[in-house]
């Protein structure tokens, strides 16, 4: 049992939880909504109820676990487990101590990692990106998030790096989440794709999304409901998700051109949700910005699917637990 | 003696040579013109020609050196010292052994670098960066380079990382000499600033580059013949030097974005020439385009001026000579 680890996904929507044995495979996993209500400390509960579902699918006390891994957005103090400005979820400006609040909940040790960057280092590791030493990791869903693995080490930068959805697109473009203009992820994070349709759809474009949105009981474009539209011709998601594929190859290619990396996994919910026909869409909006000279990188739809998260997570910690040596 | 070693910058207009002790500091130099016929060997020549009559003002014989470093243009194989398309020199689109030409001629060894990762390691070791650890260097120039430094490390990907004058300014934008739209390069490199304002006093703009050009007895908009225009308010001038600005600003704030690097220090011969008061301008222009939740880089000028390319080129000798352990 002492092999065992647990993994948690935190997204602004649903917590992911998973617990695998030594090689990585799943014996249990639990899906919760993230709560929109109550702050850090709710998210917490439910991400320690979550984790203890799987912990019980796969026969383990969560207290017996070699430890729980956490793949969380916003900014990842990974000494301490503090999570500050976790903009997507509820409350969460400030700072919370998520990994000491669950590591007590839990009675296990548990680390934090970047979401993005436990995605990155889960392809990388165990996903379609094994064989490469360099890869840009590019997930493709509510935001546009990027992780840098160069000479098989993620590159944090001063703890900000990867930032590929806010790599420019098109100066004076359309605004984007963070403040600035023409941001690659102000043309394909889903959350600015949605408030562009429903702009447009006021003013009278044509779009079955809100309907398609309400026949499947949401309250926003998910990721199924964007590719309903589209897989229907709908007009308004047609154009939008052309815009985002343009706008993703650009960012992407301009950061090949950069680092001349080996290969660029595409994941994120979009990406999952798009697969490997939009995978390709990418490749091909990349070319026209490629710099000639260089030979291209591979080009590949992330292996993990929506587990890839939770499985990074629970890298986390054997990766925390690897002999070190003294220098 | 032994411990004096040669660097050459190759430059598409002229051969910089110098001949440094142990402690970089500069014992004699040498500025010859790159010649603009008969291929890579009067290119060869000429640079032995200019590192040995920097040598004779160090009173050192080219075969008492512990050796010679070269930073090239084009694709550069530095376990070989072969160089191919170097299409900044005359009638250099195909492959020509550059180290072992002038190792036969000098009678030392000859070690070849890309003159952009020379450059930037140059300031990285013995320049304006000293203090940083991870660095982007951008020479804006003929043409726009950089060069990365993750970790204390130029990062060289697959032998083309650093490409930041081939990241995307603006979409469907003005073509650059690598054939793409819209490239840092094609609003900020000289030559594409010649072409476009040549363009443009066709057109009948009103501009004195010309007339500023012939004074100085150029054949070319040279980087002082510039800098003469922009001091006297020369509208085309000024209008295109302002693009290149934002230009460099947004690509540079792109790269930033996805490394988070300590330091971006900006040299080339345009960089050079412009001084403080450009960097401060490029600065600006980064601004709308950083992701706001990253510190901002230290932005800073070159240290090293036109010879950072050639004690780069030395730095490569005492590299090579470092002792290694086996592992």
């Amino acid at each position: 049992m002492a092999s065992l680890r647990g993994g948690i996904d935190l997204g602004g929507t649903k917590i992911e939880a998973i617990v695998v044995d030594g090689y990585n495979k799943v014996l249990g996993s639990a899906r919760h909504p993230t709560p929109q209500e109550g702050g850090p400390e709710a998210v917490a509960r439910q991400m320690a109820a979550a984790v203890s579902e799987a912990a019980t699918k796969a026969s383990v006390e969560p207290a017996a676990l070699l430890g729980i891994g956490v793949g969380s957005p916003g900014a990842v103090d990974s000494a301490t487990g503090v999570v500050t400005a976790a903009r997507n979820l509820n409350d969460w400006e400030g700072s919370f101590p998520l990994g000491e609040t669950l590591s007590t909940a839990l009675g296990t040790r548990v680390v934090v990692g970047n979401d993005v960057a436990v995605g990155t280092e889960a392809e990388f590791t165990i996903g379609a990106a094994k064989q490469f030493t360099s890869l840009l990791g590019v997930f493709w869903g509510t935001g546009v998030g990027g992780g840098v693995i160069l000479d098989k080490e993620l590159w944090h930068g001063r703890g900000g790096a990867g930032e590929i959805g806010h790599v420019l697109y098109k100066p004076g473009g359309r605004r984007c989440g963070c403040g600035n203009r023409g941001c690659v992820e102000a043309y394909a994070g889903r959350a600015s794709m949605e408030s562009k349709a429903r702009r447009l759809i006021k003013h009278h474009k044509k779009s079955d999304l809100l309907s398609i949105m309400e026949k499947k009981g949401r309250d926003r474009f998910t990721s199924s409901v964007w590719a309903h539209a589209v897989g229907h011709g709908d007009p308004v998601a047609t154009k939008l998700i052309g815009e985002a594929v343009d706008a993703l190859g650009a960012g992407i290619a301009s950061a090949v051109n950069l680092l001349d990396v080996e290969a660029v996994v595409i994941g994120g919910g979009l990406g999952t949700r798009f697969g490997e026909e939009y995978v390709t869409r990418i490749e091909a909006a990349m070319g026209p910005h490629l710099f000639p000279g260089h030979r291209r990188p591979v080009v590949t739809l992330a292996g993990l699917g929506d587990l890839g998260g939770a499985l990074g997570a629970a890298l986390l910690v054997k990766r925390a637990r690897a002999p070190r040596r003294a220098d």
